[in-house]
């Protein structure tokens, strides 16, 4: 085959003998400038309708084996499984190419989340082993009705403007805290403004309060950013309470467990809990809680694989606090080794300061705990932001959180190819914010087709009312991989989650063995449920 | 450098040895494997904060000389009016960083379009010498104000429904018209349908009517595509009268001319043109109306190149059909060689035949008349449309109009590149037609990064009341290409429009010194306003 399709080939030898079959044992020993150079080397213009066919099922394979997820192999379940799949998957994109306005990823997802849900792909989908949920922020993991649950606990203080119509921050406190922060704010116990609301009515407002509806689109980026910090700071006397915290946080494992994932990696900025008398626990008491959690749901779940935390504090601050962290998260990974395993700043980028400025604090961190940054979350193409992404790479990164901007940087991007650098790609929450608004314009499209290494990840699915990582790969197996990506894409995307983690080889031996359990049922279960309607 | 950065370099001897020079060095003879395996081979994490520094500049460096425009050196006087075109550049841009509200390519062009022709960085680049406009459809050249003026010929009968409220048709004509083809039309003088609705409330009228105003959002691309193709319609009856056809074409090139561009390419569909008594000419009497009206033209406007007719029919027909248009364009050649020059199958793609289709057909028209396929305009990723793009390379197409999907498909990314096929980049055509929404967003800024060959084209601009070509250039210059873009990649977009002209080697050459005239002109007029400027 080399000699054939190399430099001296020609066309007449190639109408010959190349047949389809000669695409997939080029792709067995891939070699683009072959292909480059036998179109190159050619009159493409001289071809006869054959030759044509030959140049393109070439071409065209040459493709379809280097997109992410063309390295696995099906069994036969699984293409049992897939076939169902891929029907349902059809049905959706050509119902949308026959109109386009029937085609749930060209909107942005507070109009279809109910028309997502009913949808017979994202059933499957939400069924799926995701494997790890390896992007997920602290406070914003759980569903809101479960957050408003939280309200209805003992001691609850809420501070309200515009005569209770407001909800401004809420506190645990044995009596009526004196500190308000809001202009006009009054604090009164929880229960009585259930009361003076109607505890519907309150309920349907804290649901809105807690998350980013009713705005379906933002002026800007910068807009929609104010509006979630403001949610966080909302939640943070509600769920800052220490005896809530770990109940927060072992809610979210159950709610992600359901939603099909086994492993979470935790990103948060460790806050200091505080308790009813008002005084603050040290930061290594959060953990310890995180902890203990996490303890007590693994021995109730056995199914369920681990949980670690990135410490990952704002990023808005001067480089000698970074230099804080920094040294806060090395004592943290020396009392829970194997538990606080990374380090990340977070907040809006854009307004940020590079990580250029922190380069120096940064570098103290000792090597064993891992480097996962947020990085190219922004479409300042070349602003100083934007290099936040080889700042990123130069530092060591082991995975980079968004890094949207990527595509414009294509030595970036094959050196987070070359050095095994995975994309913590989050459809929802990039549509949310305001980076994007058609899926079918996500620039993963050209992460999928170039193989880069890359997750599927949620960030906050919370404050979208979406599920833990579920809506997140409907709109990536439907609105952004290409038409034909089927379940050998899905495999992949869920088996990296499990390689690019934090765990050792061992632990991701052992993870990939409980994973594939789960997978393998779930496989069986689509191919029992297609043998079924064929029965019918 | 080469054994320095070779795969057995060691971080220890970078920092002693490399500087930031030594990434300039590296870029005189680039070789991206060497920067991987040089940072591959390195424990990133045990970097000082000097290794670091280092590091990030042969990346930054690595990058900053790969993209588009980097191989021009500027004149002394261009790095004069440089500076002032950066100095604008960079104030639009901070003031978006500042407020994204602010940001002019962040919104749709319907809303920007005035906020834009005050902008001073517009203003320069309206008058900037841009070469050729290659990608510009027949009907759709000229300024609807100009359009307008057309409709005060004599025996023209306009046919409307609504009493008079919606007009549906155009005819010259001694007589009235007594075909009606819209249920309740009715055809009248076009003076009496002035006088009944008022002559100002008229043009108004047309002026949206003729227009994708004033919907800024369309819910699809089809909606978008439905609205234009009813524009063309509209237009038909009044441009393809045979006394306006040139008149028609002679204002286009005007206007053109006045906004910098001094050679165009038309696709034309060639229809054939009516006379006032309703009998159709040959198709090579449109052409022979284009080829006298330009050479008058030519005559009067010495500093003007050329121009050049694409046959593009429609693509929605049976192979048949394309054979029968490939036939004439052969025989349109041989009768108009080296102005009939090459052959394109336009319409909106997602719902048209695959270029597969025609192959055949296709294959038929001599290889001397240059394909310049559309392909790519569409966003359903790995569908049948799609792959137009995989067909326009194979079939040996010379340029790709729009490409839009192009950076989903790195393979034929490479092979664009490899093979010199440019492609035609069109931002604002692409936005109307709601492929994107945020420039920022737009694939070409990949284009740009890689150094795929392109060009800026507008397509379409008086649909939405564009500058010929200006209002492309600077969404392209602000919106996609990334902040440090300047002149440099300014002037090789201009002397990319000749080098991808169906121009032969001479013609180009001579092209090319015509349009250095007007450009040494232009940059020195901006040296001097920026000397005025410090003088004050």
């Amino acid at each position: 085959m080399a000699m054939l399709l190399g430099p001296k080939w020609r066309l007449g030898r190639l109408t010959k003998r190349a047949t389809p079959t000669a695409a997939l044992l080029m792709h067995q020993s891939p070699d683009e400038m072959t292909v480059l150079e036998m179109l190159g080397s050619t009159n493409l213009r001289q071809s006869t309708p054959e030759d044509y066919r030959i140049l393109r099922e070439i071409v065209n394979s040459f493709e379809r084996y280097s997109g992410v997820g063309n390295d696995i192999q099906l069994t036969l379940a699984e293409h049992a499984a897939n076939e169902l799949i891929m029907c349902e998957k059809t049905r959706e994109y050509a119902k949308g190419i026959m109109d386009p306005s029937k085609f749930v990823p060209g909107y942005h997802i507070f109009q279809v989340l109910h028309t997502v849900r009913k949808s017979p792909l994202f059933q499957i989908l939400s069924k799926m082993p995701k494997g790890a949920a390896l992007k997920v922020h602290d406070t914003s993991m759980c569903s809101l009705r479960s957050v408003i649950e939280l309200t209805y606990r003992e001691n609850l203080w809420v501070c309200t403007t515009q005569d209770g119509c407001r909800v401004e921050a809420f506190r645990f406190a044995k009596e009526k805290p004196k500190d308000v922060q809001h202009a006009g704010g009054e604090w009164q116990p929880m229960e009585k403004l259930r009361e003076l609301r109607g505890e519907r009515n309150l309920r349907k407002y804290l649901l809105v309060r807690f998350s980013m509806y009713p705005l379906a689109s933002f002026t800007t980026n910068a807009h929609a950013w104010r509006h979630m910090m403001g949610i966080f700071d909302l939640l943070d006397g509600l769920l800052q309470y220490a005896p809530l915290w770990g109940d927060y946080y072992y809610n979210a494992l159950k709610e992600f467990y359901a939603d099909g994932v086994q492993y979470l990696e935790v990103r948060t900025v460790l806050p200091q809990l505080y308790c009813l008398d008002g005084s603050l626990l040290p930061k290594r008491q959060t953990v310890q809680i995180y902890k203990d959690t996490l303890e007590q749901f693994k021995k109730e779940n056995p199914g369920f694989i681990d949980s670690k935390l990135i410490y990952a504090p704002i990023r808005h601050v001067q480089p000698e606090v970074v230099g804080q962290h920094v040294k806060e998260c090395t004592e943290l990974n020396k009392e829970f080794p194997g538990f606080v395993v990374g380090f990340d700043l977070v907040g809006q980028e854009d307004v940020g300061h590079p990580l250029s400025q922190f380069a120096e604090e940064l570098l103290k961190l000792p090597d064993h705990i891992n480097f996962y940054f947020h990085a190219g979350q922004t479409n300042w193409y070349g602003s100083h932001v934007d290099q936040n992404l080889l700042d990123a790479i130069v530092l060591g990164t082991k995975r980079i959180s968004h890094g949207y901007t990527i595509t414009k940087h294509p030595v970036l991007m094959r050196l987070a190819k070359y050095l095994n650098i995975a994309l913590e790609v989050c459809p929802v929450s990039n549509q949310v914010l305001q980076l994007g608004s058609d899926y079918r314009n996500h620039p993963a499209a050209t992460l999928i087709a170039e193989n880069v290494p890359m997750v599927i990840a949620s960030g906050n699915p919370a404050f979208w009312r979406a599920a833990p990582l579920s809506h997140d790969f409907y709109m990536a197996f439907l609105g952004i991989a290409p038409m034909n990506a089927d379940l050998k894409f899905l495999k992949r995307t869920a088996k990296n989650s499990i390689r690019y983690s934090s765990l050792k080889d061992e632990g991701k031996a052992e993870a990939m063995g409980k994973w594939k359990r789960k997978w393998d049922q779930w496989v069986a279960n689509i191919a029992a449920q297609k043998e079924n309607q064929e029965n019918k």
